[in-house]
């Protein structure tokens, strides 16, 4: 007999920073449900649900839909990885963190990468995306960050998706921060492929990543000259297990997909419009009490995301000291900066189950009597 | 309003297949526990505490000890793409599919790869390996795998550790089946990388996977001339996470690693001796009761793994239909054969939480009542 381990007992958090977001106890419990394999009929089926349930967050009829057995970066290698050869060119959109490792991960599959970039803080000038198009129509895509989780910026995609599909480059959307929050369309906006992750809008514990891709780019998958990189991420493997021929690949992660099936199932019974609207209407109410305050926010009102705000750090004020204040005294969690922007900015998140008009009141409070003793 | 969506409802099964394993309620229950953020202090300390139990049930002092956010699959994964550059020679056994997909994997690194085979249900020949590797004495890796899961052979390997820890080749373990069921012992054994999975003896659902570097195989990662081919599990980008830095990399799969916490906690509660006990007396008591019934066992006594039976399917009895009734009658999964074993073999697990005097006698009544009727 070993000695008596210590549980773990989780501090109580409010979890308003850009992910993970609160998770409600449904999808928790949902988790601790037992165990049971992954071949196993039952568990096929809800494999199919799941799938089913994620189209319709996606906005796609897309067949080739499913989680990818890893977190949101994983969603983005696979996608990367599987649709670029090594001297591909890929065109990426890079304002912030999560547009660098695009171009990163594209530059490791052996891909000519060709970056547009932009201030941090701002969107991509969809103008200067095209004008480098039409340089390299030859680009096996086109990638840019939809909701920027560096920054909090929402990206313009309708434009790009309907100019796109006229050409033969594919068109690659991180939906990491926006899946569930803000709409996505993938179909609507001629999107070919869009991952997410599960702990942000979803509300759904970090571990999965939703991956749907079109039929041109399904066929660019199947169609490629040499072999993926990764087994794991491999497209064609995964395929025949989500697929019809349920060929063993890797053993799927079992209570992981039932939180996944879990959060989807409350995010069909409140209605992605009633979500979407959940999240507008508290985003603004937050972001409004903040400029009321006196407080600058970085992103420019049109291209805000609700689900994340960005506020520079008011002068005089010490970052770390703030936020170690409001996760001690309050137990909320919210960001702070990553890259250029550490040290100048908080991310406060509104996502999913923390989009709610208690979160956004307490925050506030907390905010004023912080703010006034520092 | 959306429609109310059906929850998902398990049936109920006794998992005695390869994998996953059942899962004790409390390590069930430790996922539903509220989610935090993966920077929070709570969190990193528990990071810490995870990565110290796993050295104990490693057998090793390695300091670069910690669970990749994947399934085994994934560890495998990382192990060879962090250790090998294109054009390095690996020498893989292979002697069934795990074997097999090291080798898949080491070429998708662009390594050459120098394969040294057995026969399906037989230990790899070490002499046969030692001779291999005196013709390639600048192989970067050896790797077999320790507990073959296709089969049910437990591969002997203190030789080889001890061989190769005199050259510059470095020795590479699959442990994934083997890890808390019998011992691995990374450092008496002289492994240098060492995986698993938490879905086997650790009786924790399927999604991370143990990982475990030497000294000497840390300064293999260090000094590559090339960058990893994935982002996602680059050994230097998640170190500087699980270390002394805490960069953020990607999101941890928080939920999950209660799970594996908890699990380990049960682990060390038990104690690794008994633990290893349980195991080695169980599946004599069951492999010995099967032969008693006439039945073949696929794998000579010597290298039988304790955990993992793999039973010829008698003659005139439909594999499949077996299997069916095994699960729909009495709840019980059973794994079939794969590859060359495919409608050949049953493999019949007793791993962790499923190793149990209940889960053999259940099994042999249910085994007696079947065969019966067939």
């Amino acid at each position: 007999m070993g000695a008596l381990q210590p549980p773990f007992r989780p501090p109580r958090r409010i979890l308003m920073g850009p992910g993970p977001s609160d998770v409600s106890p449904r999808v928790l419990l949902a988790m601790a449900r037992p165990t049971i394999g992954h071949l196993d009929p039952a568990f096929l089926a809800l494999m199919d649900e799941i799938a089913e349930k994620l189209r319709v967050v996606f906005g796609s009829a897309n067949e080739f839909t499913l989680p990818i057995s890893g977190t949101g970066s994983a969603g983005m290698e696979t996608a990367l990885i599987n649709l670029l050869e090594p001297g591909d060119t890929a065109i990426i959109g890079v304002n912030g963190v999560f547009g660098g490792r695009m171009a990163e991960v594209a530059q490791r599959a052996g891909a000519r990468v060709i970056t547009v970039e932009a201030e941090w803080g701002k969107p991509l000038d969809v103008d200067a995306l095209v004008t480098t198009h039409r340089r390299h129509p030859d680009a096996r895509l086109l990638g840019v960050v939809h909701a920027e989780t560096s920054t909090g910026v929402l990206q313009p995609l309708d434009e790009l998706g309907g100019y796109l599909n006229e050409t033969e480059t594919l068109f690659l959307v991180d939906a990491v921060t926006s899946l569930g929050g803000v709409p996505v369309e993938v179909d609507a906006r001629r999107i070919d492929v869009a991952y997410s992750g599960t702990q942000k809008c979803l509300s759904v514990p970090p571990g999965l990543a939703p991956l749907t891709l079109s039929a041109r780019a399904m066929e660019r998958v199947r169609s490629r000259a040499t072999k993926v990189q990764s087994w794991y991420l491999d497209l064609s493997l995964i395929g025949a297990y989500w697929g019809g021929e349920r060929a063993y690949h890797h053993t799927a992660p079992i209570n992981a997909l039932y939180g996944l099936h879990e959060g989807l199932c409350a995010v069909l019974e409140e209605g992605v419009e009633a979500r979407y609207e959940r999240h507008s209407s508290l985003g603004v109410r937050l972001q409004e009490s903040l400029e009321k305050r006196g407080l600058e926010l970085l992103v420019e009102r049109e291209y805000r995301l609700p689900q994340l705000t960005s506020i520079r750090v008011p002068a005089g004020v010490n970052d770390r000291e703030f936020r170690r204040e409001l996760l001690e005294r309050y137990g909320i969690e919210i960001g702070g900066g990553l890259g250029p922007l550490a040290g100048q900015v908080w991310r406060v998140g509104l996502m999913g189950a923390t989009c709610r008009s208690e979160s956004v009141a307490l925050f506030l409070s907390a905010l004023d009597e912080l703010l006034e003793g520092m």
